[in-house]
């Protein structure tokens, strides 16, 4: 069994309630990923709802960090469930705080639409992939490019764009690269959560790998299920005032589809 | 008072719960329009923490339509409150069943990056408003257009791009153009939620305005407070796959500042 479906079973405590200790083995630094975490409240969510196991829609606001080495707990709540879809809402708590809230909508990706009894629409269209250079060429995300210790550079193998991991005169807000499972576990639309919140700030490509940029919430559409391989990650900041930015993001998998957007608000708080 | 002042006012019946007449002026069809929902469950929060008055980040996950004329309640809770930030949850029900559900963080939009203690990021980046034709040469959003009811019309001022409010051999899914409220109320923060949900969807600039499309998830970044005027907004659809799309909208306000962005995640099921 690979570390990342290891680390997020859990233990059913009663309906709707759900435990797991907490490693320290998804951290930035001392405190868990969010991507990590959101994946664990949607776990909590869709196992309630076996027929639609693909997030469509999950939306997370981080209320506090979380507490690496502390047991959690979740508490998911479904809202509503229909033929297609269904609604949402969990809590993860530590030490009878919560840390996070989502607030999530399920559904079945391979189904198509056809699964509402209406007929589907026959329009398509879709947002490429990038040209990046192949992840042999790119630069490995490492805690001596960002300052700060990357225990999840352990259980995620990411590849940055050579013109983008750094600040250059010619910089934008922007950070290209690729992601995998390290121990080789195929991706699937589960750990597009995880893969939409694991790549550094796109606002480094302008600045620098300097300062601190604390998600307040962050709202990831999964598209489509990915084929097996490298994911191919793009994130811009078109966006930054007031010392807060919107971050765009899309996830291509390795046959070049989209398979998810992200939208995050974060704050910027600079090293002085 | 503006009519929508005067219909957002809300009843509180015991902390966190509050209620009020459900009225048909903001209908699109017979179903009351999902922005002018939004703004009832976001004042239900704001009102609990007035230091905190403008949403930054607003989601909302549309479980069953709304009825109108019959009345509503909402209940509310406001999860964490710290210096900057604080976020909540809200619930809008009629007759005891659950029609959207919200997750909100809210702030002080004139308090600048300052209030948290931190210094503040010099960097900022923005995206420029679009050019379009002024109101006076746009086309008044209509039933006669779109072959539905459109009561909101009576409420709201909006004008579309004439190359946009139809599809053409050219068409793109996008969707520019006007909005104000009818009776001259200045625009502010909350009321950017109702016009980051009152433009056709912009796939009808590519289809055409035929078919429904209900929204599942959709999420506004309120960025500033708008100046007094017009506000100008643009929707755009890149992403449609299995009778999904991703709508991606941005406002500005009459002096050319974004003061809002949006995505939503919705259904297209077409008329056959």
């Amino acid at each position: 069994m690979s570390h990342f479906d290891e680390e997020i079973k859990l233990q059913t405590q009663a309906p709707g309630r759900y435990t797991r200790s907490m490693p320290d083995s998804w951290n930035i630094g001392t405190v868990p990923n969010g991507g990590y975490l959101m994946t664990l409240a949607v776990r909590a969510l869709t196992q309630q709802v076996p027929q639609h196991p693909d997030p469509f829609s999950v939306t997370v606001h981080y209320l506090r960090p979380a507490v690496a080495n502390e047991p959690c707990q979740i508490d998911a709540q479904i809202l509503r469930t229909g033929a297609t879809l269904s609604t949402g809402r969990a809590t993860l708590s530590q030490q009878d705080k919560s840390r996070l809230e989502v607030l999530a909508a399920f559904g079945n990706l391979e189904a198509g639409a056809q699964a509402g009894g209406q007929t589907a629409a026959q329009t398509s269209t879709t947002i490429a992939a990038p040209d990046a250079p192949p992840p042999e060429q790119c630069i490995v995300r490492s805690s001596e490019l960002q300052g700060v210790d990357l225990p999840i550079m352990n259980r995620l193998d990411i590849r940055l764009h050579p013109n983008e991991f750094r600040a250059s005169p010619a910089g934008k807000p922007q950070m290209t690269g690729w992601i995998r499972f390290k121990d080789g576990r195929p991706p699937d639309s589960l750990s597009l959560l995880l893969f939409a919140d694991s790549f550094p700030p796109a606002i480094f490509g302008l600045i620098g790998m300097v300062g601190w940029v604390p998600t307040i919430e962050l709202t990831v559409h999964v598209r489509r299920r990915p084929a097996p391989g490298w994911i191919l990650g793009q994130f811009r900041t078109h966006d930054l005032a007031d010392g807060r930015m919107i971050e765009d993001g899309a996830l291509w998998d390795s046959s070049g589809a989209l398979v998810a957007q992200s939208r995050q608000l974060a704050m910027l708080r600079r090293r002085d």
